[in-house]
């Protein structure tokens, strides 16, 4: 007979993390699935993380090398492996992962996350966390009155645009196409603002600068030419990492798993938490927050379908 | 003319602090009242935090003076008074203190927290932190195997006492009538654990301890003794500091004001951040972030009600 855990999570970012942590503390038999040996989830890519209230400051990589230790230190249990399939018989979810080892627990927290669309230009990947960014709320107060470039023409390129106004001293919005896709709302609401300038029918095509961003690479109807920024956010669509729940859990239209902060999903007994669930605002310290509230709801469930605290044999 | 801030942030335990933050982020023009001059909410009087994540092990106080210098670092100015009155003419928010003097803002966000209701006995005050605690979520892991008590009869005792049946060796449930108040399905199954006792008709009337709980005196339909316990968790409510607030938002039968995770009220422009606010999971980490998604709502609000920046004169 296979083992049955009391929760598996997947992911290891801060919601994943977060989770461990709360299930530690509830004594659940608990084991964590890593994809990534280094984990941690997009923040290892941020350069400087100065939101997560009681770090100001801190890079990006040090804070999820802290998120580590504190699950660590709680006892915490992770294997490196990537989930592929999904499926459950009689209330047990059967976790497959890509060399068919099966896993089998009473309830499961999705915590995958997901990653921002690449533009896929030269430099970008050199770039990240140099001027490269691809979070606005995140990363805007480094370039406090400086030339900055919004690239996309959706709404999240738009509020990236009308939160960078407030404090860089000039934004470009860089957008292929000759009308923006965003909420008309929000299309005036750019449109009034006297420091943002849109480069209409533009793409990027490379992102230049040694240690940090200097400029791009601009090709407006043909015209190839120099852009001086020293910073440019890239919002040209988020991506959850949910294709494998598909269908076993509801997701909406973006790909998202469908959850309020509860972290409940259509299916009992399965969570999510994080960037891949339908939220308002993709923080560390909101997908910290979910990571919590899912043990909360787990525990909950499994001692309402679990009552003995036993599974039943697979 | 009086000044009006862009926000106003009622508060300063973790959901004020992440708040304040977030909002400095996103260069308001901001003030953060504060009712105490020590600030930090309840965590205060926690002795040790160990579920925050990034902050193994770290005790309630010293979690708050972070929590203080990362605002601080960030230039947050905060005035100590208490808010005795809230009102709204043309969009703009007043608050006036007990001194009488006005405050105004564009926004506000209540962050003003709760306090979990207190027995009243001889020993509760001077043993809180050191074994009398009044959330099982936050202080049942540093019990296990030991002898416990929860006091109560509803819903919350309940889940305190299923929380801590799994990780104490014994748990005295202590009500002082012969019948519980909770919901069934809760009675149902802690009625179903070996490791629990319920004393019908009882009352705690003093905790005992030098430096720590080392017992309880329970008087039994007039019958006085001992009980040995190491901790007491006191489950006989909580009340949100929200009276102020009550007919300017609205707010539930407890008195919470009702706002889902986005933060949003009743009334346009105010938002309600941590334990003040309807939701399932009051714990520091969903407070903070709770704290950055009433920026998040404050800032589209803004926006929207004051496109120019500027808001009408008083």
């Amino acid at each position: 007979m296979d083992k049955i855990y009391d929760l598996i999570i997947i992911g290891s970012g801060a919601a994943g993390f977060s989770a461990s942590v709360y299930a530690k503390r509830a004594m659940l038999d608990l084991l964590v699935i890593e994809k990534s040996f280094s984990g941690g989830g997009q923040m290892i890519n941020t350069y400087e993380v100065d939101n997560y209230l009681g770090y100001p400051g801190i890079s990006g990589y040090d804070l999820a090398v802290k998120f580590r230790e504190h699950a660590q230190k709680m006892g915490v249990i992770s294997e490196n492996t990537e989930i592929t399939a999904i499926s459950e018989s009689e209330g047990i979810k059967c976790l497959e992962d890509s060399r068919g080892v099966k896993y089998y627990a009473k309830s499961v927290i999705i915590a995958s996350g997901a990653e921002h669309r690449q533009l896929g230009v030269k430099g970008e990947d050199r770039l990240k966390g140099m001027g490269v960014s691809y979070c606005a709320v995140c990363d805007g107060a480094f370039f406090k009155d400086k030339t900055v470039a919004v690239v996309g023409g959706g709404d999240a390129a738009l509020e990236d645009v009308l939160f960078l106004s407030a404090i860089c001293k000039k934004v470009y919005l860089i957008h292929r196409r000759d009308e923006l896709r965003g909420a008309m709302i929000l299309q005036d609401r750019v449109m009034a603002l006297d420091n943002v300038s849109v480069l209409w029918n533009s793409r990027v095509e490379e992102i230049k600068g040694d240690n940090k961003v200097s400029g791009a690479v601009v090709n407006t109807e043909g015209r190839v030419y120099d852009l001086d920024i020293e910073g440019i956010f890239i919002a040209v669509g988020i991506k959850p990492f949910s294709d494998i729940f598909k269908g076993f859990v509801d997701t909406d239209e973006h790909g998202y798993i469908i959850a309020d902060e509860t972290g409940k999903t259509s299916r009992e007994g399965v969570f999510a938490a994080g960037d891949v669930r339908t939220k308002s605002l993709r923080q560390i310290i909101t997908a910290a927050a979910d990571g919590a509230n899912c043990v909360y709801s787990a525990e909950k469930y499994l001692k309402r379908a679990f009552p003995q605290g036993h599974a039943k044999k697979v």
